[in-house]
């Protein structure tokens, strides 16, 4: 794949979000005195491997967008981080992924053993709901919208949304392995959090309906091309770009974007979805959905 | 130890409270379209194999003293019986207590393997909080109440509550095994949630803080004295009592209280916070806190 010479704009605004995020994450997401120390080092080391922070990363620019003050969504980016977080420990036990290497780190289990591992994950999902009903988050908005946004991260986050679709991910749909059941699968594994990244925060906000549809249009579509990226890079990717061995999912019979319709029509889908993404932001003012623009080009640029 | 002969009104107290909150979780935790069958199927073993449903029992009956509509209320019920749940089920894994048997029949991943095991612990966590920030649910109290209500839940089941207490006795406190760190870990591990089950239906209601102190002082008492009768259980109790293998915990070093302070003296402790949880609810006329009585009773009758 050719190195592309024109994404300086969308890098820099990239690193500029995600720098923030760093930030935000080390404030919000230090030891307390009431955790036990070596549980929270176990999830200190999955939190801060050096993600992508997309999740937060989006809800920032929806933040910025709406023109609030993102120090009032913090724990909301946080939250997001965390449920992530204690997905990629989760899917990387023995019993499920088996891997070793995360982003060219050991994977939590590996390095602090699987009850550890196992009690990180479920201390930082529920961290996330701590994070969102946190009395110094909760004041700087209606509560009716806190508890709209807790909503929208939990359904995202449960059977019908992430450990619905890894569950299928790893035990298949028992049905035919056709597109459609691929992109149910997808959007539940991946997209329902990202779009519930673009969401919160302006459920959060109080936006009105049809600017929410919007971005959830918009979310929906990226969290698609998103895993379809995944998928591809986990075919073709090397080594280095993934940390961990490429095509680690090829053990099981893991039903992927490539396998099914081959790799040349998987980037062909996930471009159109960052055109079907970039379509749906174009109700918005040229400057208001130029960073929507800049990450979804950051999110299939991987493929280019 | 000699049977009692006086407990009947508790015994016909507690089933029929039993019998209400079974009758609420199969009405809310019915399988939905969007969840997978095989996940829910693992995740509905573990939750209808016979269990005490305490945590719902103590909600129900502040809901009754309070005087409100317990059909309000049922997503709280299952909230509290999800996350109990989850606990079991991740407890069961290999990796951590590593156990065959639960209430007398397979555990979850004995029955459904690991990786369904830890997907149905991590659906049900999240499920609790669906639950919670349920439109049907929400509309019944004030929004700001819900908020504290998740707050309550999600602190007693987090990294300073059940999970943090499960890390530390799998793994120890790295530091003296004397009774005040046993306590710290059983407060943890187990009063946390017991005690949320007191204080978040009170919270929802919108009680004065004074109410909710009290409540929280009942539920903290019966919470450690849950966890030392099951403590003392584990060591005299008989193999169909418990429904795993007696000592089953003794595989590891696990700290337990009849072995820091002796069988008689963990009795002894039992009563005397079975005692004082009472006596937090003196300051209540004599027909409200007599089901708080009977329930405190009821947990410390196992190792009369």
């Amino acid at each position: 794949m050719p190195v592309s010479t024109e994404p300086r704009t969308m890098i820099d605004f990239i690193e500029a979000q995600r720098g923030r995020i760093e930030v935000v994450l080390k404030k919000v997401l230090h030891h307390r005195e009431t955790w036990p120390q070596a549980l929270t080092d176990a999830a200190a080391h999955s939190l801060f491997a050096g993600g992508k922070r997309l999740r937060p990363v989006l809800a920032l620019t929806v933040v910025e967008m709406l023109g609030r003050d993102y120090v009032k969504y913090e724990n909301l980016f946080a939250a997001l981080e965390c449920i992530h977080t204690y997905s990629l420990i989760h899917d990387d036990l023995p019993a499920m992924d088996n891997d070793e290497l995360r982003r060219g780190s050991p994977t939590c289990h590996k390095k602090f053993g699987e009850a550890a591992a196992i009690l990180a994950g479920d201390g930082l999902l529920t961290l996330a709901f701590e994070l969102l009903s946190e009395d110094s988050f909760v004041k700087n908005f209606q509560p009716e919208h806190v508890v709209q946004c807790i909503r929208h991260v939990s359904v995202a986050a449960g059977f019908s949304g992430m450990v619905g679709g890894q569950y299928y991910d790893i035990h298949g749909t028992g049905g035919a392995r056709d597109e459609k059941q691929l992109l149910k699968i997808h959007a539940m594994k991946t997209a329902r959090l990202l779009s519930a990244s673009v969401a919160a925060p302006a459920v959060l906000s109080g936006v009105h309906e049809i600017i929410l549809a919007k971005l959830v249009e918009y979310g929906d579509a990226i969290g698609l091309a998103f895993q379809i990226c995944d998928d591809i890079l986990n075919v073709v990717g090397s080594k280095e770009n993934m940390g961990k061995p490429v095509g680690s999912d090829d053990g099981r019979e893991t039903l992927t974007y490539p396998k099914v319709v081959g790799l040349d029509k998987s980037a062909a889908k996930a471009r159109e979805l960052c055109e079907q993404a970039k379509k749906a932001m174009e109700a918005f003012p040229a400057e208001k959905r130029q960073p929507f623009d800049l990450l979804a080009e950051f999110i299939i640029e991987r493929v280019k």
